[in-house]
């Protein structure tokens, strides 16, 4: 495996050099990389197709091919992504925290960029120019890794960030994508822990358990999300109806969208928001008291409450108080993104404070849960777990802190 | 091991308790600490004397004697670290980002308790106070698991911790001392991924190996430091003698230790520097280029500039430059603490930038890179790992960031 090694050389030579670069330099290839977007739209269509064309001959279902497939606004949007990026101040040398002791001693923690990220991939072709563009912003060398249904994409993507990096003077191997999607490579890229610093592996559940039982490097997570929605007692009844309909119909296939409704038993609009939910073609599994508002509901299993669907299917259970939503969301919620509506001020407190997870709204569809609608351009994934990043991630989370530490001869005594 | 189980639910149970407490509720406790540690310092000693004295008859060799024994000092020095901690700003609640959106949506990132948090150590007893009052500070419930050579004393201060809680009106289970020091329910601990959210090994290098190989829960690592000095062709004499003898001396035995030190070829005052080292009993080895400064020096072999000596060795080497320097501690360094000491701005500049260190001092002895020095009351211990938490670990270390979104019915289109 002399090629990993080699790459995985680069990458750490590469993350070398772009210690001492300034955020100016790194901005430059960013707008670089959106101006080639543009340019070269239709070749990067032409290498789309063939992706494309290859998924239909292999009878890839309709969503596969929805998330695959590029557009003249799909290239848009990544452009502008990248450009918004490029607008970010430097995450770099932002000091997070700083002191002057009683010897004189001072001493800050600075960001700095993790070194060298690893990104592995399935088939939106977009997350090239996002993640390059997320991980030059902070500093970071990348090696990513893209499924084989992208290929062609993922490939001329690669092109264009390299060529923008080469205008900007920076080394090639700040960005890598791989030109093999040989699993074996993979696997021996998970054991480079002297090489790598961090791995995110960003896709379905296969993917994720695959990477985080293999590899040797700290993983960040983007696990399941079975979230959940409650409707306070005195919650807007339009605004219940547009945020469940919203959470639950925009994009069902997404870890953000809404899984379980939570409904107050004095909620007086239940059966309208079920009513809408039905008429949106949603699916409906009730426990007994979501049963007795509507014929069309039917009943939950046990496993309902554990199950993210996906699919236009959601489970719903009315409980008596916020307690009771909050202890029912600790016992089913993966941590992902959990919302309430209500117009009670000291309910929406209680329920921000006590629900453990790594997004908590407030009168808002948990579909918001995502790096480019919190403002970071575009996201590295969302991540489900506690320690380093937790949800969104954007180009700040590719950075770590490092303690300055300044004196004039300071000794331990 | 169903002992294992019922005291992880009690710690989950705790830390959800925990999550709706004041600061002041939870600061009242440590004050309460530090009164109890002051006010039974008689019962401690008399409990650590039983373990000194058991270390006594298994022949432990002074140091390990050392570390284990409190003394009226060491007690009082604990009841200020706790009482430092408590003066501290709650970290929890604190924002590290905000923003508002086009659309109206607030967005904010608050500090949270991380849950339910781990620790396993050795032989210092002072350890459990120090993480009881880091764990409480920041919110989190606290499993402790010590060594056997300090059972009497980790117990005592156990039941010291416990009165304090019970007397604040927490849930006891806030802080648990494990009373078994049997090494299979550790292995049990570091299984339940669904109970602890954070384990960190704090000890000798097989405890670490030991954690890291064998849990399920993500490992704040605390790894070995091969700390660096280098000292510039202009550095101040006087202030190289005193920074590099204390580096290398003080407390030899400890991870933020001088190992390895780096002397510009123009730097005039290298012999003093090296005979100020070996008249305080240290034996160092070099590169021919020392070698030849003074007859004390032994020749250093190849693996003298990987080797954390923890002892009162030291390895040297002439470089003809900065680049040089931080080249060599890029091969060797651990990543720990790495100091320069120079008078040019420049090169004290382009050091602490391109030294990848959780700790880079200038013109500072290595040995200050400690939770107490750094103002943090106490430390967690001293992460050698990038994500998450990097240097010495204190309450805020103890925190992730939640994401906390407040709207008006925002939806996503």
């Amino acid at each position: 495996m002399g090629e990993v090694m080699a790459l995985c050389r680069a990458a750490k030579d590469a993350s070398a050099r772009l210690l001492g670069t300034r955020g100016e330099v790194r901005s430059a290839v960013l707008r670089s990389v959106a101006q080639a977007l543009r340019a070269q739209a239709t070749e990067i269509l032409r290498e789309n197709d063939r992706d494309v064309e290859a998924a239909r001959v292999g009878g890839e279902n309709a969503a596969f091919i929805d998330r695959l497939t590029l557009n003249p606004k799909r290239i848009e949007d990544m452009a502008r992504g990248v450009e918004e990026i490029a607008l970010q101040p430097d995450p770099v040398g932002e000091v997070a925290w700083s002191t002057v002791r009683p010897d004189g001693l001072s001493i800050r923690q600075e960001r700095v960029p993790i070194g060298v990220v690893c990104v592995i991939f399935e088939s939106r072709p977009n997350v090239v120019t996002d993640i390059a563009a997320l991980c030059l912003k902070s500093g970071n060398a990348a090696i990513l890794r893209g499924g084989k249904e992208a290929f062609h994409s993922n490939q001329i993507l690669g092109r264009i960030v390299s060529g923008a990096i080469a205008q900007g003077g920076l080394p090639p191997a700040c960005v890598q994508v791989l030109a093999s999607t040989d699993r074996a490579l993979m696997d021996e890229l998970l054991k480079q822990k002297d090489h790598i610093d961090m791995v995110v592996p960003r896709g379905g559940e296969g993917l994720i358990r695959h990477v985080t039982e293999h590899s040797l490097i700290p993983v960040v997570k983007h696990d399941k999300g079975v979230c959940h929605t409650y409707i306070d007692a005195n919650a807007d009844g339009d605004m219940a109806v547009a945020v469940s309909v919203n959470a639950k119909v925009q994009r069902p296939g997404t870890c953000n969208a809404l899984e379980t409704l939570l409904i107050h038993r004095e909620f007086p609009q239940a059966r309208r928001v079920l009513e809408a939910l039905h008429k949106a073609g949603v699916e409906i599994r009730g426990d007994a008291d979501i049963q007795a508002l509507a014929p069309f509901v039917k009943p939950a299993s046990d496993a309902d409450w554990d199950t993210e669907y996906l699919d236009l299917i959601l489970s719903a259970k009315q409980v008596g108080d916020l307690d009771e939503a909050i202890e029912f969301i600790r016992a089913h919620g993966t941590g992902h993104s959990e919302a309430i509506l209500t117009r009670d001020y000291e309910n929406a407190r209680r329920f921000r404070q006590r629900v453990d997870a790594a997004c908590v709204f407030t009168n808002a569809s948990t579909r918001l849960a995502d790096g480019s609608v919190f403002g970071l351009g575009a996201e590295v994934g969302i991540s489900t777990q506690k320690l380093h990043a937790r949800g969104p991630m954007g180009a700040r989370d590719l950075t770590c802190l490092k303690y300055i530490i300044e004196g004039s001869g300071q000794i331990r005594t």
